[in-house]
């Protein structure tokens, strides 16, 4: 089959690669509808997370079911499913606790290689969610979304405690910040200020429900949330980006009492015990447990209640993968949906 | 007055300071029953942390109104009161929402001088709560604890969200410690792991409702822990220490969707954000807001369902301050309470 590979920082390939089978009987085999490039993916592909030696890359995936291993009694060949970029079993006590992206038994899909033809998908029964029927196309995109962005977006929002008389603001405007916006929304914020100095990702996240969009970063979109909340900051603050900068303009953003829920995997931040002491701030986030919002996604989706499939602005075969990296490492494309 | 000053590292002296008066017309003057030696003291005094300059000191307080200002109407004089570390209206957004540490007109009663004969309190309504009645003299430490480490350890607890069915692991055996396990078992913990190496404080760990003592620290301290859930972590760990080495035992101890609860003021701290986003914790303290737990408190202790004025294993005349803070710097005592 075909499958994209990452060779060296910038340097991604579409190549041949092994055909997966099932290898335990909880596996289950799929071929892919739809597969996608991740903010997350430009990490090593900026070099700035370190690769040993070729790596195939994606851990977002919808499909259909092709083999099942013996064990694997939830999902059955023929069916359309969607599951999370950490395999789960979905049974364990953290799993049950809402957790599963830290399962005692999870397995990463990143190593295993999305942006292919077919997937092998460890513990199928704790991991994918089937569709109620084979989607018609254009659900697809938003489908594929919530096997990572939304449903990060979404745990950003759960984390932040975003509710009904909340003031949110959200920042970061990649995908997953665009679908924080959507989850704020579906869960009731009255307002929702979207930090964002690119035009088409503020029309979008005003799409959205985006109530207010604040350009300006760091200290000063601090004041600015400020200025919007009497003074006092947000009641939920949604952290999508992972940088020092953007962990502290989200703490900093936020009122005492209230929330931070961040969801941009970390890179070289390092809180300051003494001024999130003072601050008085909520913290909570990590690696999206995706799978515990999933049945409740594909419903919002299937419903055509909301369409977080509008974050692809860019929709590529499969072996232009290379292509789709660089038009988000340029910030061309806000996220690149590949067809195998 | 006689009051404590700091007036260098390790020089506490009582002295004749002025008598306080009403300021404003929503200030109290109160004069106390009793006030005491706070851990957070030890830090100026240890030199950690600078003082400018001759600093009365001490913030926590029981007493008697002798006068309120014209605006005061819910204490009158002859009344006997409690207050926290930080006087508060107890009516702006913040404190409505639990957080009077953290209330916009919030004024430090540490800068005023608690350590002395009587003490002025601003924004008396919002501050203080009346007992009943004018208290037994055994009950007067433990209202003083409610003041502080009572309250602090108590909203350890809530901050980690401890309840029924959890296991609940306290790093630290100060008072703050020491009255986190009591708030624990009063919250209906099933587990308390006291971490303690200190063979008195693990004796009142144990009377306040501890489970299990852990003598550990560090990642051994951890490990420990690990092996008493598990695996896992525990539900809700409350860390009163403040130090790099107790929060990130605190935060390893937890289980992933766990709850870290910190009350330990925090020194020279700074979390990885890359160890945080994968320990999946819930991450909540600060300052905290005692006033929010007080009328709760004051009860528990006037129905003698509770005891936190053990921890005061030390009782001293005011006019010997000094030894009360070296006792407690020397852990000679857990904490030490003046006689004004």
């Amino acid at each position: 089959m075909r499958g994209a590979v990452l060779h060296a920082p910038g340097v991604v390939r579409v190549e041949d690669r092994a055909d997966p089978a099932i290898i335990e009987p909880t596996d289950a085999v799929i071929r892919l509808s739809a597969t996608c490039v991740c903010g997350s993916d430009l990490w090593s592909y900026r070099g700035i997370q370190e690769v040993d030696g070729p790596s195939p890359m994606g851990h977002e995936y919808v499909g259909v079911v092709e083999e099942v291993g013996d064990e694997v009694t939830t999902v059955r060949p023929g069916q359309f499913v969607i599951g999370s970029f950490f395999a789960s079993d979905n049974t364990c006590e953290i799993c049950r606790a809402g957790y599963q992206t830290s399962c005692v038994q999870r397995q990463g899909i990143g190593a295993l290689g999305a942006q292919a033809q077919r997937l092998r998908v460890p513990l199928a029964d704790g991991t994918l969610v089937a569709t109620p029927d084979v989607p018609p196309d254009d659900l697809v995109p938003s489908l594929l979304a919530a096997s990572d962005v939304f449903g990060t977006g979404w745990f950003g929002a759960v984390a932040a405690e975003v509710g009904p008389g909340k003031t949110v603001a959200v920042v970061g405007d990649g995908a997953v910040g665009l679908l924080a916006v959507l989850a704020a929304k579906q869960l009731g914020a009255d307002r929702i200020v979207a930090m964002s100095r690119h035009e088409p990702r503020q029309e979008l996240a005003l799409e959205y429900g985006a109530t207010d969009i604040v350009t300006e970063r760091g200290d000063e979109g601090v004041a600015k949330i400020k200025e919007l909340t009497g003074g006092l900051g947000g009641h939920s603050v949604i952290e999508a980006v992972g940088t020092q900068e953007s962990m502290m303009q989200a703490i900093r953003s936020t009122r005492p009492g209230g929330h931070v829920g961040y969801v941009g995997v970390s890179h070289d931040v390092a809180l300051p015990g003494d001024e999130l002491f003072f601050s008085h701030v909520h913290l909570h986030g990590g690696p999206a447990p995706v799978r515990r919002f999933l049945p409740e996604l594909v419903d919002l989706i299937w419903n055509r209640t909301v369409d977080p499939g509008k974050v692809f602005d860019l929709t590529l075969p499969l072996d232009d993968a290379a292509e789709g990296y660089r038009a988000m490492d340029e910030r061309r494309a806000i996220k690149t949906l590949l067809q195998p």
